[in-house]
């Protein structure tokens, strides 16, 4: 049985089918709903998610947003007002058209992204610069009609945040992508310790709708990169597609500058399995795992069970009144296939209690990340376990940056890299800066994209452009994408 | 300035109208979004919601409910499985029937409710008795085509929680119903102090595809009944549908029994912003309050300025420190406007901090629920706040059990029922228990329909039925209904 409850792919020799395994057997995703790219959220992930959007959500309120809730649907007409937003999103819109036995008077979108149905109000709300900076947010799913689809990176069902900020300044807009920056960094670093790159997008790689488009990169197991979060520059493109004017600081009329901010919830999930994860199934960080510890009774025989009862509640209780979700696992089966079941699920520490743990006064922890086991004394247990948490997350951390930058390597040549993205790396090189050079790019490594400048580093470009020749004017990134 | 913010009708005056202000002047909602029936949840709104959709959540999951999130779409077909229910939600549905510029092949319908998409999942997840109780909850909106609608009422988005529960027995589906019943209490009576009975519907107001419907009313201030909740025992009905079976313990296949449970989160709020208000605008119970304490900073000259930013700061660092939700108002605006805005918005607590509250090392606490005034020591605020807090909630609760009480009376003729329900009151009556009955007394009284009887009090009937001089067999409770 526990053989088959295990994964069986290991996640270095092919990471797709890994990945499709670990989603099923962790219990995360049932992919049997009947219509085609739509999933079922199981419990283990949806606790998760909610984690994820928790942390956000704080980090968002602390830097002044504010939660708001816009309606799923958004009538055609707002759609036609931003010509590029427009021809982007149009192809792939779910349009709601009946209702009851009735047709609709005019169809409306289920909502791809919200920025359509948040600008029109804006532009009711914002009268004077007294109303700026307007800092909004919701958490929320989005429908997109895609034809290939994936669990947790590409979903015809997107669970995501949005944010949509507006600003007196151009300078504050930009300021405020930094802060976005910052809020991936608390969050998607900090908290789940997925390394990440920052980039400003090329302008042919912008949203639609877009001045510029910021996002954050994370690299897979397999080389390709994982675009989990976007911040976009929208300029005054909206603000006048949607006439949001305020009354400035001189009485005068002028259009508000706006940003919008999208971490991609799926996503940012997709790479928290896929980067910490291993041939045991999931590795959760301590502060995302729904349950933290898992007790595993050792019984030997009947008699031990009483005993074990009481003290594994008095460890819960201990642990809850400390902050420590924990849980014990009174399942009818043996310890070996709780253990696999545990390790499969990802949490982050085991502690077995037998009899002679409570005849000793001790008690064996267990971390999934290494396997190492410690002995402590029953007294001592809230400080290992946060201890322990700690160094998971650290060790966690440590063991995705090592791999996030053996998977960027520089390139001086065309030839290496080819061969770099042929081998799955992510190539860091000398640019000319022009879009037909990216494209050029794009057709011989078969979808190799330039994915940017990283914002908060300052890498100065020398020499030519590796694959043109001409002089180079920045240094970027290139790799294949989810 | 401060009149024109205000709310300028009286409640006891003109309740439906003084509901619609408080939802526009305590920027709950904005109504202006361009498609009817849908509405914006503004930041107040939605942090309310929030801390609602947290306290349900907590007791569901305290009691082994696990969260999901199943698809918004639902395919036509799934509909078409149980009779009664697509008879009674068709009429409602929103259909999704286009994507990009293709017709889809199967129409799909906006979630109006979940059994249909739960319920085919539940048949591939249920296997055996080991596989019960099975208790998932998602936290959602619904859509219906409501023809018409109000704010936190009835609207075509519609924010609930619905939890979906299967069982080897009907005995453990009718202990559902009573812990939903204790759900219930914990959060609607106990933490949000909105009193309720939990009817047993009768058999002609059930749900489509129920066997038995139970609900909580809350009676508004005009006397409507809200139906804030329901239960349903589904019996067998969707298990058949969506051949939903399970191995029992002797190993014979058998089908199991349902329960469908839904707190009306926007029901709720209207119930919180309608009961407890009051001619100001909201009251809010402590714990649910976004902002629980508001400091009003008092200047009287420049010099004080430096002082009470210091001072402020220190308080809410302190109150920040206690899981107490606090902010200092710094708008350029005079302190009594800034009073009336907070005192609409429903802030529990407001601190009046000036140079004599400085010099003295004391603060002034304003209670929003009756207005009364107490200096403290600054060493005590904390537990001042806690203690005023406590006491906010239990009068707000004597006050609306009160009202409550004083709208049900009993009647015991024809013409007294029809008096009471003229004047906007809960009647509650010896009953015959038959349909025909009931809706003569819904013609007679222009609407007013029969509750039901409460699930948790005995309450025996005597003597012959109010209305038609039969044996009476219930007491029952008769009114109008939102």
């Amino acid at each position: 049985m526990s053989e088959q409850l295990g994964i069986t792919v290991k996640k270095n020799e092919n990471f797709s089918e890994w990945f499709s395994e670990v989603c099923f057997k962790a219990d995360l995703i049932d992919l049997r709903y009947n219509i085609q790219g739509f999933v079922v959220h199981k419990p283990w992930a949806m606790r998760i998610i909610k984690k994820i959007y928790e942390f956000f959500e704080r980090e968002l309120e602390a830097r002044d947003h504010e939660p708001v809730l816009f309606p799923v649907v958004i009538p055609e007409e707002n759609f036609e007002k931003e010509r590029e937003h427009v021809e982007g999103f149009k192809p792939e819109v779910f349009w709601v058209t009946e209702a009851g036995d009735k047709k609709l008077e005019k169809k409306l979108a289920l909502r791809p992204t919200s920025e359509t149905a948040f600008y029109q109000m804006y532009s009711l709300w914002i009268r004077s610069w007294r109303d700026l900076p307007l800092k909004l947010y919701q958490s929320v799913a989005v429908y997109r009609y895609e034809s290939q689809t994936r669990p947790f990176l590409r979903g015809r069902e997107f669970l995501w945040i949005e944010a949509h900020d507006a600003f007196e300044t151009h300078e504050e807009a930009l300021e405020q992508i930094k802060e976005d920056m910052e809020v991936c960094k608390k969050v998607i670093w900090e908290k789940l310790g997925i390394p990440f790159l920052f980039f400003k997008r090329p302008k042919w790689d912008k949203f639609a709708g877009a001045v510029d488009t910021y996002a954050a990169d994370t690299i897979m197991p397999d080389g390709k990169v994982n675009q989990i979060s976007s911040t976009h520059d929208l300029g005054h493109n909206f603000a006048k597609a949607f006439n949001i004017k305020f009354l400035n600081r001189e009485e005068k009329k002028e259009y508000v500058w706006q940003t919008c901010f999208g971490p991609g919830i799926w996503r940012i999930m997709a790479a928290l399995i896929a980067i910490h994860g291993d041939d045991k199934g999931l590795i959760l960080p301590f502060d995302v795992a729904p349950i933290q510890v898992v007790i595993i009774p050792i019984i030997f025989s009947e008699s031990d069970i009483e005993s074990i009862k009481k003290k594994s509640k008095e460890i819960e209780r201990l642990l809850e009144k400390n902050g420590i979700r924990c849980k014990t696992d009174w399942r009818d089966e043996t310890p070996g296939w709780k253990f696999n079941d545990w390790e499969l699920k990802g949490v982050p520490i085991r502690i077995e209690l037998g009899p002679r743990e409570i005849k000793e006064g001790k008690v064996t922890l267990c971390r999934r990340d290494n396997g190492s086991r410690i002995i402590v004394n029953e007294s001592e247990i809230v400080d290992k376990i946060r201890e322990i948490g700690n160094d998971i997350l650290e060790s966690l951390k440590k063991r995705a940056k090592k791999s996030f930058d053996e998977k960027v390597v520089e390139v001086a040549t065309k030839e290496f890299l080819m061969e770099m993205i042929k081998k799955g790396k992510v190539v860091k090189m000398n640019f000319c800066g022009r879009e037909e050079c990216a494209m050029e790019i794009k057709e011989m490594t078969n979808g190799a994209k330039v994915r940017g400048t990283p914002l908060d580093m300052e890498e100065k470009p020398s020499g030519k452009c590796v694959w043109c020749g001409r002089k180079a004017k920045e240094v970027v990134y290139i790799a294949k994408a989810y």
